[in-house]
């Protein structure tokens, strides 16, 4: 059965206004005509609406339900042995076959006599099954219509349906959990949040719709980080991960950047332009947090007595206390824990990134999430697990919404075609939405270090394109910094993780991003990553793939060179017949970023797609080209 | 999780003497070292014991028991946080970074010590685990062995270990139920049991381990079936489908064929020769069967007061009778026809053939085979029902040990790469097993009709060696009878299902059979579908495909024209590695068929068939050839 997250463990994910269609496998013993129906309900709802299922092939049927709310529904299935509609196929053969029916219509004139009795008290409809059983006994089988096949089937008896014995749930979150675009930033380069507010404007103009900031507490002092990760000298202004000091923990904002007035303000100026705020969630503490002094039991003690920092051995990360969740007096933190997110969602903030949820408990956060979506329906969450497969996937069966991915090490047209062909399909696609990242804070990958600017535009079309959702390290990235730490290493050169940075205000980046944005915002085909599908390019530096809703109404061709130093020519191939374009005339492929069009027949078309201009074209199709069928006269 | 059917709603299957694979997914959040084990037992044993889990890897791991008795076991998994792997994991980190280890080692001292506590009363292990807690407060990490991870796993504290939560069951049949060879025939035919008795040396001679006969039980007079399926003239002997007449039903024998003594004797030479009678059930009366005047509840009536006869409307089958397995006797009924297999199971018979088991509720299978299963456990079962795949994959969910498949109609090389594909891995291989069968008393399929012998031969090599499980309609097989009662049908010319037939003995197809068969028998490669595997040819008339056991000890590659009418030649690519063949030497390619031996290298060679000579090669690998540093100066 699909959807089905680990047989109900956990609940499939859509988004309001999405619907669900359910697929099983419903079959009986013998050759009888089977009916089935798909029941659904908002989870603490008391009734259940019937939805019907059909068979496909192969005794798959499937059957689909809208979803309107946030919250959680459940289906169940239930599906029963149709004795009337076998009855009237096995009756149409016997008389196409000239036998004798009279008996046969008496048995079918009692079958509509026991519906009409079921029927009791809806009186049209128990009359009009009476009279069809008294036509049957006068021997008048073609008063039977189509009608007598929908009564039944309303009436039907299922004191014996089978049930498939469980309810399944289905999470319904707000529709940019699905569609979203992040722009990230450390406030303090900006200056205060009050300076991060007046920014609001040219993000929003760029089309972005999430704001996330990097913790924004107080930074512990002890062993503080300086620049480039040396220990920090006097006055520098250290991590802001290293979350807690005298001035408070993670309910506190630290004081260089302003009040919690001005993050309010913050807050309702982006909602004003459309933009959702979202804070990290980073569950760790410097030594100088609150929590240190005031609740020691949430911490591992080393035998010495003192509080086991972080390490991750031979490395220690001694300006970090991780918590212990499994403390004895785990039910007070995790409560403590759960209230930080309830402080902000208080404040208004309904989006979060989570620091590294995989060093925590999985049922931790099974916990703290449904706790916080019973009160915030509306929360999304990030989350910022780089680990291994099958833990990033838990995490997203847990309750985040939006998950990390490999995106970023996923550089050439193989990978990137595997890896999006196994997140994007069932089943990971029930449960996990990737959200997609060129760059963060921690990953300058070696492809934006070597690739210059063609690397940066290359990638940031991927990610729009490929991802519903997707994000920017925002001012380096436009900036096309490219400067590591160190050859082999994926930090950035004078990290923001460790000092504020100026960045200038861009370097021609910024025209893509807001056309691309722009792109993604009028092609509904780009806002959803169901209608994923790959195409054959003939050259294998180059990446095709198309997107396209449900209807086919929309349907988005992204091609992109990902050679960021050469020309890369070839021939595209595409699914027309899948893709609702007529093979058999030309169509029109209207490339958005640069707006040119061209006329395309056939499934085999050539892209040129030259890195230093731009590495990437992305095509909407217009079904139809005008001839002089479109003439009026010829209407 | 491997295996698991429909999530443990059903049992896996295995025979006796093999052993069974679980794969699972483990992970924990976090970067600790987990250990795992896998815990099986008979299912009504009272104690467990634990086989180790390993890391494959992408965090599946695998563990394996064996499986040694008839009967239901049950399996489970648990794991844990391994802390002290994780400890000491990191202890060698951190002495090799020339940290100071004190703490670390007072940590493991402590480990060591409660370990040891629960080791109580092991006083050997108990005092070995505090002299290594000794030696490391004493600064002496190096006394820590290899014991040590033993040690403390074996004194692990499982107390926060997390289980599977539930116990897989693994229903283990005797080892024919994996491995057999089925010879039908119709025993009036040969006259009387006690003629089938004297047929049994030849039978056995061929190489069959299985003789199954069509039902033996009284046939009915009304409707009767004359030959061709016409309505029968007086003194036809009519279908023995029809079961039940004045002188019995489904416990009783036709006396044209003998006593129950006669069937004793058959069954007991039969056992001396190593080879099983195996019987038909085919619940369904003839209108003169006993139940329908005894238990006339136990049919459905018709609005005239009559018995439904069986249809598949517009076809009437008046001479049958369908029980009525919802009838609100249901539980009287299906008693008696258990008691049925329990009669003859009385009488030695230990396999049966089950026809249309389809036609009856899953319910009623999944019952009756529990309750047969539990009294004779050694009991095979095979389900004919030449239904819908997902249909056929529940009989055998619901217990039925062997199944047919649609091997009759897959005749084309891609046709038995698809299918064989399908049905001989997981899932379908962890509940389904295939009995191949080229012809039965109701097909004879175009290809055997229009391919002429070598279409026989291609069909038993197939058959034989694709299939662990083969049988073959014997007597009409051997004597390549191709002829159908019409164009475009497929049933035989003068069908033995209505009348008695004479055979000649055989048209050169039985030195083959014993040939084929001997082949499986000395292949222990050939008596598992486990390790089928299939090959490129490069030509699609020819089908290419080896078997090995699972130490490679015994590989056996088959290549089948499957194109009766041409010579087809082509090249054989071989993963080598897999087969374990060194890539490197030539190796002996031994044909079993004719005795000759081929010296092929590498993966690619040559084969060359020609249907009127012989349409298959079946070889068996030598690794190694003798070369000069075989004799013993070398050595």
């Amino acid at each position: 059965m699909l959807p089905d997250v680990d047989h109900g463990r956990f609940p499939a994910k859509r988004v309001v206004g999405e619907s669900v269609t359910v697929e099983a496998d419903i079959f009986a013993d013998g050759h009888d005509t089977l009916a089935a129906v798909l029941r659904y309900k908002l989870k603490d709802a008391k009734d259940w609406t019937d939805a019907p299922m059909t068979l496909l092939v192969n005794d798959r049927w499937a059957g689909e339900f809208p979803v309107t709310e946030l919250g959680r529904y459940v289906f169940t299935i239930e599906a029963w042995v149709d004795h009337f509609e076998t009855w009237s196929r096995q009756l149409a053969k016997r008389i196409a076959a000239g036998q004798d029916v009279k008996v046969e219509l008496e048995l079918g004139a009692r079958m509509l006599e026991a519906a009409a009795a079921r029927a009791d008290g809806q009186t049209p409809d128990a009359a009009r099954l009476l009279a069809m059983s008294r036509s049957l006994r006068a021997g008048k089988s073609k008063d039977l219509d189509g009608q007598a096949s929908a009564l039944m089937r309303r009436y039907a008896d299922r004191s014996l349906a089978t049930h498939l014995g469980r309810e399944v749930e289905v999470l319904v979150e707000p529709v940019r959990a699905r569609f979203s675009t992040w722009f990230e930033l450390f406030p303090r380069s900006a200056g205060t949040l009050k300076d991060v507010e007046k920014l609001l404007p040219d993000v929003a103009e760029m089309g972005f719709d999430v704001l996330y900031m990097p913790p924004i507490h107080p930074i512990g002092l002890a062993h503080r980080k300086g620049a480039n990760n040396q220990p920090a000298q006097k006055g520098e202004p250290g991590s802001p991960w290293a979350i807690g000091s005298e001035e408070g923990g993670h309910k506190a904002i630290h004081r260089d950047l302003g009040t919690l007035a001005d993050f309010q303000g913050l807050v309702k100026s982006a909602k004003a332009l459309g933009v959702d705020v979202a804070l990290d969630i980073a569950f760790q503490c410097s030594p100088d947090h609150p929590y240190t002094r005031e609740h020691p039991e949430w911490f591992k003690h080393r035998p010495d007595g003192t509080i086991q920092y972080a390490e991750n051995p031979p490395k220690k990360y001694e300006d970090i206390y991780p918590f212990d969740f499994e403390t004895e007096q785990w039910r007070e933190l995790w409560s403590e824990l759960l209230s930080v997110f309830v402080y902000w969602a208080e404040q208004g903030v309904r989006v979060f990134r989570v620091d590294n949820p995989h060093t925590k408990p999985f049922a931790f956060w099974e916990w703290t999430i449904g706790e916080l979506r019973r009160k915030y329906p509306d929360v999304i969450l990030l989350s910022e697990a780089f680990t291994r497969p099958k833990v990033m996937y838990r995490l997203a069966k847990l309750g985040f919404s939006q998950s990390y991915t490999y995106f970023a090490w996923r550089n050439t047209a193989y990978e990137l075609y595997q890896y999006f062909s196994e997140i994007t399909r069932p089943p990971i696609s029930e449960f996990l939405r990737a959200n997609l990242w060129p760059n963060t804070p921690d990953i300058l990958t070696e492809y934006l270090q070597t690739g210059g600017k063609p690397a940066f535009q290359a990638r940031l079309i991927l990610a729009a394109t490929l991802g519903a959702s997707y994000g920017i390290y925002g001012p380096p990235f436009l900036a096309l910094e490219g400067r590591a730490l160190k050859p082999g290493s994926e930090e950035y050169l004078d990290s923001e993780k460790y000092q504020a940075r100026e960045w200038p205000r861009d370097d021609g980046m910024r025209e893509l991003v807001t056309i691309i944005n722009r792109i993604r915002r009028e092609n509904p085909a780009l806002q959803s990553d169901r209608g994923l599908r790959f195409h054959l390019t003939e050259n294998e530096q180059l990446l095709a793939y198309s997107k396209a809703t449900p209807d086919n109404e929309n349907v988005v061709l992204t091609v992109v060179n990902v050679d960021p130093h050469h020309v890369q020519r070839g021939m595209v191939s595409l699914p027309l017949d899948e893709l609702g374009i007529d093979s058999d005339r030309p169509y029109q492929a209207h490339e958005l970023i640069t707006g040119a069009r061209y006329l395309w027949s056939g499934p085999r078309n050539y892209v040129e797609l030259n890195p230093f201009s731009m590495p990437g074209q992305v095509f909407r199709f217009r079904r139809r080209v005008r001839t002089e069928h479109d003439f009026e006269y010829f209407l």
